[in-house]
Formats: C-alpha cells, structure tokens, sequence
C-alpha cells in the first residue's frame, strides 16, 4: 500500500510538472500555471469519476493531492531553467504514472459493476485525459491524438489487467504484470521512435 | 421498440462516420479516431446525463454502442477513399439521429422531473454536443455556433414534442410529429441553404 | 435574501452579456451567442455541482436563471452598438457577482463537508469557470490564465471566508467582509493595471 502512495505522488508530481511546463510555454501567470497542473495531474481520474457517479470525485477527499500538486507548479516556477536535467527521471515517474492511473481506473470500473470494454475505456481515460484537458485549455489538439504510442500502451495494459483478475493470478501479480506491460510499451515506443501506422499518404475525402 | 433501437444505431453510426472523417482531415492516428468518433456518438447524451446526474452515464450500461463505434471507425478509416459515395444515405441517418435523440433527451429530462425550458435545453444537448465536443477536441469553434440550421430544428422538435405530450395525443404520435419536425427543417435548411439570420453588417463594439 | 437574488440576477446578466458580446465577437450566429452566454452564466457552478455530485445541477431547479440569460442575449444582440455606453455598470455587476458566486461556491463545498482547500477551489472555479468555458467554446485561451488579476481576487475572498465563518464573526458579516475583499481587489486591479507577476524574462526551458 505504502508503495503504492508513493507511486501515486510521483505520478502526480511528475503530471503537474508536465502541466506546468506547457503552461509556461504558453505564457501563462501563475494562476493558469496552477491550474493547468491541476488539471493534468486530477483531470482524467476526474473525468472517470464524473462518468460513473463517484461524486464528490475523488481528490477532493483528501487534501494531500492538491497540495502536492501546488507545492509542485510552485518548484516547476522556481526551477523552470533547471527542469530539463531531470527530463529523464520525470519522463520515468510519469510513465509509472500512467502505468498505475491505467490499473487504478480499471479497479475503480469494476467496482462499479461495469462490462470490461467500458473498464478499459475508463482505465485509459483515467491515465490519458489529464494531458487531454492540459491541451484543450492550452488550445492545442491533444498530443496523444496525432503523436506518440501513449493511449496504446494503457490499453494493452488494462486488457491484460481484466484478463489476468478474471483468472487464478493473485491481484498483487496482475497489477505487476500489467503495470510492466504498459510501463514497458511505452519505454520502448520512446526508445525507437514508435507511431500509429501512418494513415495519410493521400489527403482524406472530408 | 426494435425500429428505435434500429434508428438509434443507425444515427450512431452516422455521428461516428461524422468523427472520425474529422479526426482524419486533423491527421490524427488511429487512436485520435477512435476518441473523436466516440466522443461525437455519445457526447451529448453523456453531457445530458452527467448534469442530471444519471450515472453511470447511458453508454456505459451496454457494450453495444462502444463496440458499434469502433467498428465504425475502423471501417470509416479504410474505407476512407470511398465514403463521399454514401455521404447522401449518412446526411439521412444523421438528420434521423438527432431527431431521436432530441426526444430521448425530453423524455430523460422529463423522467427526471425537470420543467419544460430545461427540458427543451437537454433535448438539444444531446443531439447536438457530440458535435461540440468534437470540434473542441479538434481545435475549432463548434460548426453549430456560427453555421447550419441544426440546434435550431432539435428547439423546434423538443418543443412540438413536449406540448404534444401534455396533450391527449398518443405517445407515439408525439414522438413522430416532434421527430419529423425536426428531420423535416433540416432537409430543408440544407436544401434551401437556410441559415440563421445575419447580425455582422458592421463591426460589433467588444 | 431578497438583496442577495438580486445580486444573482444581475450577476448573471452581466455575465450573459459578457458571453454574448465574445460570441458576436466571434461572428456566431444567434444559437452560439445563446449557448455562449449560458454557459458564461452558469458554467462555473455547473462544474462545482458535478464535481461534488449536486445533481440535476443547480441551474435546472429553477427556470429563471435560463429565462433571465436568453432574454439578456435577445437584448445584448439587439442593443450591441449601444453596449459600450454601459461597459462601467457591467464591470460592477460582474464583480459583485463574482464575489457572490465564490462565496455562495464556498458554502455548497461546506454543506458538503468537504476540506477547506476544497472549498477555496470549489469558490474559484464558480466564480471564474464559466469565463474559462467561454473562451474554450470560442477557441482561445481563457483569459485568466494570461491576464488580469481575477482569479487571485477569488481565492483572497474565499480564504478570508473561510476564516471568519470558522470564527465567531456572524454569518452576514462574514459574506460582506469576504464579498468586499473580492470586489476591491477585482476594481484596485483594474484601476492600477495590477497584474500577476511576470515569470517571462528569457525564454523557458521545455
């Protein structure tokens, strides 16, 4: 459990620099720098819960996560010309992130009752729609929709997360299992450069 | 109740074709198209539900409609060259759709006990927010604010249909009229061209 | 009560206006300068309310505050080269009802029983979200995160309410004392073209 918290803050952390840093490239002040990385670190758990009717959604139970994420965008300020010497480690932190927002979301569904498609949309919604809202507010397309092996990876870990709770494996080993595939998928996805398959080579009939 | 459930998947399909065919003209990957056609199916009906706090939202009771969208959108997507050939047969089951999700939304908001304005609102919420959430998604102003007759025929249609239902008339007439309505102003705005009138002969003060 | 409806009242009309004006800006047609004035209106509780679960939201229990917006945006259609002669008493109206709708934001999150960080949140995002929806409905970057002292007022009103009601200060003096709080940082800003501070000297590192 204590592993897990503590995952879940350095994935927090790591989502409310994300969201600070775009927001800094857009030239915001300190108030939209706040909010925008509060967005992206609650948004897609919020948008999952919104969804189901877990209401007041989730965050607002505990204090602790606002914090973290102001003390966060307040550092991410601070130390904006040093942040690239720790792109690594964010970029690691963020995809463990995603890697336990993604299996969260899924546990979250199925408490809920719902059919495993609507579990894996919802576990890639947790993981993905922080980043989608952080776009949308910065008025951007989201990235995940036209770059980067991102979603893909949270998919294939949520399909193997329900497969493997339906079985014998005990819940620790498929939350394991799962968390390295999408951690792994997306590691790699960085490391080659891997894409969606291209589909433009001519211009579409709109 | 089967040609209902026969209409409802047809307009699904329309508003997924409708998606996705945006999400290809933004070059986005495979995973974009599939949100965007999600998003533009069910959007409104999951906005209606959320603020009225019908949760889990519609959608979500039944794997049938994710799954129809998808397939959706991975047809739409390789037969991407060929869709300008049934665009005629899709502008009909579009123009369908909205007809029977305006009326789902008066019945819903009903059923919840909301008076008539709300009802009129969340009628045309439904039918026309996936659209809206799909032109945010993609980075534009909604096509429904500044062009086309559309939001304006679902009005029309709540309206006739919730008269009509305090009246005598059958609950299937209502729905009917209320729906051909609708249909019936669209086909005629796009026929005629029609569009609402317009304020911008000279500059507005801002 | 009857003096705090009427602040209500002529809070969301300054804030229909507002949204009708940038929708006219934007050149939409009658429908889109509807929607944007009622969701500049109402949006900000619209969010608090689905986030803490208070559903159907608040809006949809009473139809005056619709009725009172379409007929503001009759008006502010209507008389919109006239608009600029009484831009002061908008500003006014406006910032009384953003110190309103942050306190009366504050309250909801109290009655439930939410964290006062949440509740600081939650008066903000009332008070300020339906601005934020605005402008993404019409494709740009919310204001507040780029410009104006606005929502630094919001918070400011909100913490000092919070402290007082905590106190044995009476309920009423606690609202007026926050309320003015809001209001005279709100007009001081604008006065003297306060603004958060700039983090922008070199160019950030992303």
């Amino acid at each position: 459990m204590e592993i897990i918290t503590l995952i879940d803050i350095l994935g927090t952390i790591s989502f409310a620099i994300s969201g600070a840093l775009t927001a800094m490239h857009k030239r915001m002040d300190a108030f939209g720098i706040l909010i925008i990385a509060l967005v992206t670190s609650i948004g897609g758990g919020t948008l999952r819960d919104v969804l189901i009717g877990k209401t007041p959604v989730t965050w607002m139970q505990d204090q602790v996560f606002p914090t973290v994420i102001f003390i966060t965008a307040v550092f991410a300020v601070l130390l904006r010309s040093k942040l690239k010497y720790v792109r690594r480690s964010l970029f690691l932190f963020d995809t463990i992130g995603i890697g336990l927002y993604t299996i969260t979301g899924v546990q979250v569904s199925l408490a809920f009752g719902l059919d495993p498609l609507i579990c894996v949309i919802l576990g890639t919604v947790s993981a993905c729609f922080g980043g989608v809202l952080r776009d949308i507010l910065c008025n951007e397309i989201p990235i995940i929709f036209h770059k980067e092996i991102y979603a893909t990876a949270c998919i294939a870990g949520a399909v193997i997360y329900l497969l493997l709770s339906k079985s014998e494996v005990p819940q620790s080993i498929a939350m394991i299992l799962s968390g390295t595939t999408i951690i792994g998928i997306r590691i790699l996805a960085v490391v080659f450069k891997w894409q969606l398959p291209r589909l433009y080579k001519r211009e579409v009939s709109e």
